[in-house]
C-alpha cells in the first residue's frame, strides 16, 4: 500500500513527535478489537494526552481529509477501532489521569483513557465505587462511547445512566462540554446521551464525569444450578417483577458452565447456573437473599451455594467475566464471534429456549450466557475464521437470532454497539430512526471523517 | 390583528372538521402556561386525536410555514407552551389513550396526552406504578418533552430514566420510533434521550413506552422540624451519601410551611422541614427510617412525625405538591416566578444558605422547596406582574440565583426547562453546547416551525 495521508502525518509529527508512529507494529495492534471482524489498519497512531491536543490533532486531520478513530483498549466486540477506511487512530491511553474525586457529591471526572479498574483501584478507600463492568478492562471513554454495561447494570444502570457529563472534541476540533456536574438537568438537548453510544462517529470523548456508588455495607453472592434453563430464566423474571434490586443475576447455561471449568479450573456441575450478587445492610442483604432462594427453589433451583469471603467473590465474578476467553479457549486459534440481543423480559424465557434449540442445530458448540435481569444476553460461539462453511453457518444462525429478538420487541444489541457488523440491524430495527441518525451525523460531521463506516453509513 | 395562516387554516378545518379552534377563548386558553410569562396566542388549536392525524397536520404547517406549538396541559413553569410566533397549538389531550401496559415487563405505552395520574389510576391493580410526580397532573408528554422529575425523582430517576421509547412526528411529518421495547440497547445514537427534554422544538411526541416500578410492600412517610435550614439540609447530605436509598426527601423552609399551612390548613410548626418517605419490604423500611430519624437527630431535628395511613400520606404529599399554589396564593392576583437551580449536593447547603439571606433584601415573600436529595431547590415567589419595581427586582434576584448555582457547578434549571426564559441561562451555563444543539436543530426542523423561539434561537 502506497504512503497514504503523508502531509497529514508530518503536521501531526510535528505536534506529537514520537507520540505519532507509524511503525507496521503499531498499526496492526491498533487494527482490530476482541472480535472476528477483519483487521483494518490505520495509516498512523497518535498517542495523544490532553483535549487541546486532541482538537489540535482532529483540526490537522480535517485539513487533510484523514478519517479519525478513537481507540480505547480495543476490547469491543464489533470492529468499531479497526479503520476500515484507514486514517488515524487515536489512541487514549496516556490520557490516563483522574482528574477529580468527589466523595461528598458522589461522582468524579477522568479522561477518557482511565480503565475502569484503574478508577476503582483508586476509589478503594473512600468508600464508594464505580460499578459498570464489562468483563474487559475497557477504557472508560470506549465504555461511553459504546453505552457499555456489564454483570451490574440491572442494579446500577449502564453507561448511560453512569455519565453525568463528557468534554468532547467534534469533527472540527471544537471543544465542547456537554452537561454540568449537577445530578439532573433539564438545560437544552441532552448532547451528553447524545455523544453516549455513537462510538466514535461523533467526536472524541475527552473527559468524562461519571456518578459512582456508596460501597455498600454488606455483599452477598451465590451459585445456584437448575436441572433447566426454563427454571433458571423463570427465577430471574420472578426475582426482577417482585423488585427485589438484585446487584447482579447472572446466567450460564450448561456449555458455558463446561467453558468455565476448564478456563477457570472451577467445578460447577454440568447444568444451567445462575450467579447472584446481593448489595445493601447486612439484614437487607439477608432478606434479599432468602427471597430469592425461595424463588429459585420453586423453579427447581437446587445447590444453592453462598461465597463466604471477598476472595471467593471475587474469584466467582473473574471466571464469569473471563467467559469469552474461556469460550475462545474452547477451540485452538479460534475468534469471538459474540451476539448481543435484549429482549422484555416477558420474552425472555422464550427467546432462549428458541436460541437453544437452535443452536442444537449448529456444528460448533456455543454456550448462552447473559445479564439475563435486563433482558440481553449472548451466544458466545469460538469462530474457526479460516472455514467458510463454518462462518456462514455462525452468520446464518446470528441472523435467525437477531430477527427473532426484533420479533419480540427486543434490540439487535443490548451492549456492545452496532461497529461495522450491525449497520444492516440498525436499519431493521429502527429504519426511520437511522434516517435521524443520519441527519444528525452529517449536521456534525458533514466529511464523514469521525470512525468512517461505523454504526450508519451516509 | 388581520387574520393569518388562513389557506393552512383551511386545510386543517377539512382535515379535522370542529376540532380545529380559532375561538378567541380557546386561543386564551392555550396562549400561556402557569408562569408569569407574557400570553402569546396561537391563531388556532388543532385538538388532535392519532400519531397519523398529527403527521398530516404538521405536514400542512410545514406547506404553509406555520409555527407548531404542542400543548399538553399547560402546567409548565417557563412560557413553553405561548405561541409567541403565532401558529398552531396542538392540543393533546384527546390523544388520550392507554395503548399497552405489560405488568410481567414492568412498562406501558401510552398516547402523549395521558396524564400521570389517569395512568396510576389505571394501573391501580396491578402492583406497579409510575413514579414521576410534578406537583402538576401534568400530560406524560409534556413530562417527556421538559425531562420533568418531582419529589420522587431521587430514587426513581426523572423523565430521562422513565421514557424507554418514543413515538415522534418529525418537522417533516415523518414519524419516527426511537427505541425497542428492550430495557437497555447499544442500537445508535440515542433518539429517545434526544427528545426527552427538546420541549417541542424538535417535533411532537405522540407515543411514549414507559418503565414502570413494583408497588413496594412498605411506604412510610414522615416529615420533621429543623431550627436551621443548615440542619435540614445537612440532615439530607448525610443521607444520600450513607446510601439510603430515599422514596422522597423534600425540604420546606419556614416561609414555605407558613404557605402550606394557610393554603393546605395544616400547622405545622413554623420551622425548615423535611419531608420523608421511605420505600421498601417492612423490615427494609424500618431500618432505613431509624437510619435517617437518627441522622435527622443529630443534626437538630425534632418533632419527627410518621404518618400513620395512606389518607394522612396522601395529603401529606398534595400539601407539598401544591406548593407553587400555595405560594401564589400569599397574595391576590400573584403570579408563579419559579426558580429552579440545581447544584452538586456538596455545593447545596452553601447555595441554600447564601440564597436565604438574598431573599432577605427581597421586598416580598419568597419560599425556598426543594427535591434537595438531587440538589434541586426552587424559590418560589408571587409576583405582581403589574407591578415594574417588583418583577425588577424578582429578576435580578433570579440572575443572581441562577449565577450562584452555574459558579458552583449546577445548572440553571433542574427540571422546569429553558423554555422562554433561560435561553440567556443556557448559553452561559454550556456556550459550546448551545452551538452544538442549534446545528441538531437546524439539521432536523431547517425552518424552524417547531416550537420557534423556545430553548435556543436560530
Ligand atoms: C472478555 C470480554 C467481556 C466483555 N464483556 C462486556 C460486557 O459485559 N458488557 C459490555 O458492554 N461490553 C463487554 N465487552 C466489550 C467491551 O469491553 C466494551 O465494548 C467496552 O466498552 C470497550 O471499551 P474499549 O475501551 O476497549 O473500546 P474500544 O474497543 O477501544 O473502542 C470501542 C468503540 O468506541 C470508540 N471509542 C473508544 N474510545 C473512544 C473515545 N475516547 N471517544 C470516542 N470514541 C471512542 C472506538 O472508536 C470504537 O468504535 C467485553 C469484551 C471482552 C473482551
Ligand atoms: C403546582 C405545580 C407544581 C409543579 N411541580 C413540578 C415538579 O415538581 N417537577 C417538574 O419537573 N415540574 C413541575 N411543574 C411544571 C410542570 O408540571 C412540568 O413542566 C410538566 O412536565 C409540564 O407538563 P404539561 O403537560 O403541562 O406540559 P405543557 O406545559 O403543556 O408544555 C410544556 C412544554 O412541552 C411541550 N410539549 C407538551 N406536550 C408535548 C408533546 N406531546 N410533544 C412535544 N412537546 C410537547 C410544550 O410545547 C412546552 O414547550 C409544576 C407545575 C405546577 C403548576
Amino acid at each position: 500500500m502506497a504512503p497514504r495521508f503523508t502531509l497529514a502525518i508530518e503536521e501531526l509529527q510535528a505536534l506529537l513527535g514520537d507520540r505519532l508512529q507509524t511503525a507496521a507494529g503499531v498499526r496492526q495492534h491498533h487494527a482490530q478489537d476482541e472480535s472476528f471482524h477483519a483487521p483494518a489498519e490505520p495509516d498512523a497512531v497518535a498517542f495523544v494526552r490532553s483535549t487541546s491536543e486532541v482538537s489540535e490533532v482532529v483540526r490537522i486531520c480535517r485539513r487533510h481529509h484523514m478519517p479519525v478513530v478513537p481507540f480505547g483498549t480495543g476490547t469491543a466486540m464489533e470492529g468499531g477501532v479497526n479503520a476500515t477506511q484507514g486514517g488515524l487512530s487515536v489512541d487514549m491511553s496516556l490520557m490516563n489521569k483522574i482528574l477529580s474525586v468527589s466523595a461528598q457529591d458522589m461522582d468524579c471526572t477522568v479522561q477518557a483513557g482511565v480503565t475502569r479498574k484503574q478508577l476503582n483501584d483508586h476509589l478503594r478507600d473512600q468508600g464508594i465505587f464505580f460499578p459498570i463492568d464489562p468483563g474487559a478492562d475497557a477504557s472508560l471513554g470506549g465504555m461511553a462511547a459504546t453505552r457499555a454495561s456489564g454483570t451490574n447494570a440491572v442494579r446500577y444502570g449502564t453507561m448511560r445512566e453512569a455519565v453525568l457529563g463528557l468534554t468532547v472534541v467534534m469533527a472540527d476540533g471544537r471543544i465542547v462540554k456537554t452537561a454540568s456536574r449537577a445530578r439532573k438537568s433539564a438545560a437544552g438537548y441532552d448532547l451528553t446521551r447524545l455523544f453516549v453510544g455513537s462510538e466514535g462517529t461523533l467526536g472524541v470523548i475527552c473527559e468524562i464525569t461519571l456518578r459512582l456508588h456508596p460501597v455498600p455495607e454488606a455483599i452477598s453472592a451465590a451459585v445456584c444450578a437448575f436441572d433447566s434453563l426454563e427454571g433458571a430464566v423463570n427465577s430471574v423474571i420472578e426475582t426482577i417483577q417482585m423488585g427485589v434490586p438484585m446487584a447482579r443475576i447472572e446466567l450460564l447455561d450448561s456449555v458455558a458452565i463446561d467453558a468455565v471449568n476448564r478456563f477457570s479450573n472451577t467445578d460447577y456441575p454440568a447444568l444451567p447456573h445462575l450467579f447472584l450478587e446481593f448489595h445493601g445492610t447486612h439484614a437487607w442483604v439477608e432478606e434479599q437473599a432468602e427471597t430469592v432462594a425461595a424463588l429459585a427453589t420453586e423453579n427447581g433451583g437446587r445447590n444453592f451455594q453462598w461465597t463466604a469471603n471477598t476472595e471467593e467473590r471475587s474469584a466467582l465474578w473473574q471466571a464469569r467475566h473471563d467467559l469469552a476467553y474461556a469460550a475462545r479457549a474452547m477451540r485452538d486459534n479460534a475468534k469471538i464471534f459474540s451476539t448481543d440481543v435484549c429482549v422484555p423480559i416477558s420474552r425472555l424465557a422464550e427467546c432462549i429456549l428458541a436460541t437453544a434449540d437452535d443452536i442444537k442445530t449448529m456444528p460448533i458448540p456455543m454456550p448462552i450466557v447473559g445479564h439475563v435481569g435486563d433482558g440481553n444476553f449472548h451466544v458466545v460461539p469460538a469462530l474457526d475464521t479460516s472455514n467458510a462453511a463454518e462462518v456462514a453457518a455462525v452468520e446464518a444462525f446470528h441472523h435467525r437470532l437477531i430477527e427473532r429478538a426484533l420479533q419480540m420487541g427486543g434490540t439487535c444489541t443490548g451492549e456492545h454497539g452496532i461497529g461495522q457488523g450491525k449497520k444492516d440491524y440498525l436499519e431493521a430495527e429502527l429504519p426511520a430512526g437511522v434516517e435521524v441518525m443520519k441527519q444528525i451525523k452529517q449536521a456534525l460531521d458533514p466529511e464523514s471523517l469521525m470512525n468512517p463506516g461505523k454504526v450508519i453509513t451516509l
